[in-house]
């Protein structure tokens, strides 16, 4: 079924998740289509056919229960695989990454913080201690980490990406602003923040003020 | 045209230009799409597609000009539209986002940052100070700023959207995750950055270990 799951039902699912989150935390029982439609701003009949794929069904006029829906996207979004990770780059953004709690939500696990600040070596973000690059190899050989999220300064990038992959990291969520040279066997999924935020401003009209 | 470049597109756009500009700093004239594809293990055809799309040839045999191909991509996304905004929110994030350079070769122009904790207020990140909340209105009427970047901790994102949405702000790139309730007329992007990566991971095989 995953196969079929494209990248913006993906990204609505999770939307539905967080819309559910609020209403289970405020001890809300039922959704509605309209209800999570109005929050969105997008067609209902989207939302019904999203959630349709997943397996999900609601009840007539009363609609969607709202913790088995939670749960279902959970099961289909695989929030409960543990996926394990490290930052590499302990900068604003790193940091900003490491504090952000709903990563454990999404079943992202981040072990460790890596940079080559003699500073920031030894200190912890959320729990999370920051080692030198050198100490890389042994802890995620130790854990078994496999994705690296990669948050260094954009003239390290390639640098320091050739190092991930020798030691062993096949996933790279890229957030410098530049394109990767990897080998084919290592995937390299680049986060482009402005590029997403573009695809907004680009449809508006000239005349607005911006 | 821009009614057809779709949020795929033109995020692959971004990424041709990130190349483009590599290649113009090593002083390299030409890049053909076999090349872009190598780098960003996608089909040349498709790159191919997307470059005849926007309007620019490239030469047989040698393939683009990258100087030429990159103003063609900078027109098209409206890069030298300066598109004013204010960060609210000086935590990791927003700070992480006021020192990222590539904003500006986007069209994007930070005007401040906003904050309600006294330490931070009257520092300067990149050159740009961090206000008050109380301040916005006067801010963002001064400089016409129609963009706000929402980057504050969950609990105080409605309420300081409700303030913003008040103040005039009628575009939110939202890195919440918390899905805003706006009136019609204001647009949400969600950022969403979790959502993103999940598309990477939900589409790896379940023997894969992660």
């Amino acid at each position: 079924m995953h196969k079929v799951l494209t990248d913006k039902i993906i990204n609505r699912l999770t939307l539905y998740h967080s819309i559910l989150s609020d209403y289970i935390e405020k001890e809300i029982e039922y959704i509605s289509s309209p209800q999570i439609a109005d929050l969105l701003h997008i067609d209902n009949t989207q939302i019904r056919k999203d959630i349709a794929m997943i397996g999900y069904k609601g009840k007539c006029k009363v609609g969607y229960k709202t913790g088995e829906l939670k749960c279902k996207i959970e099961a289909t979004l695989k929030f409960k695989t543990v996926k394990t990770a490290v930052i590499v780059g302990a900068g604003n953004l790193g940091m900003a990454l490491a504090k952000y709690d709903n990563f454990e939500a999404y079943g992202f696990k981040i072990t460790a913080l890596f940079d080559n600040d003699p500073v920031k070596i030894g200190i912890k973000i959320n729990e999370k201690e920051v080692f030198n690059l050198n100490e890389l190899q042994f802890i995620i050989d130790k854990f078994s980490v496999k994705i690296a999220i990669l948050t260094v300064p954009r003239k390290f990038a390639q640098k320091v990406t050739d190092f991930l992959v020798n030691a062993g990291i096949k996933y790279i969520w890229n957030f410098t602003p530049c394109v990767l040279n990897v080998p084919d066997n290592i995937q390299v999924w680049n986060e482009n923040l402005i590029g997403n935020f573009l695809q907004f401003t680009v449809g508006v009209e000239d005349n607005q003020t911006f």
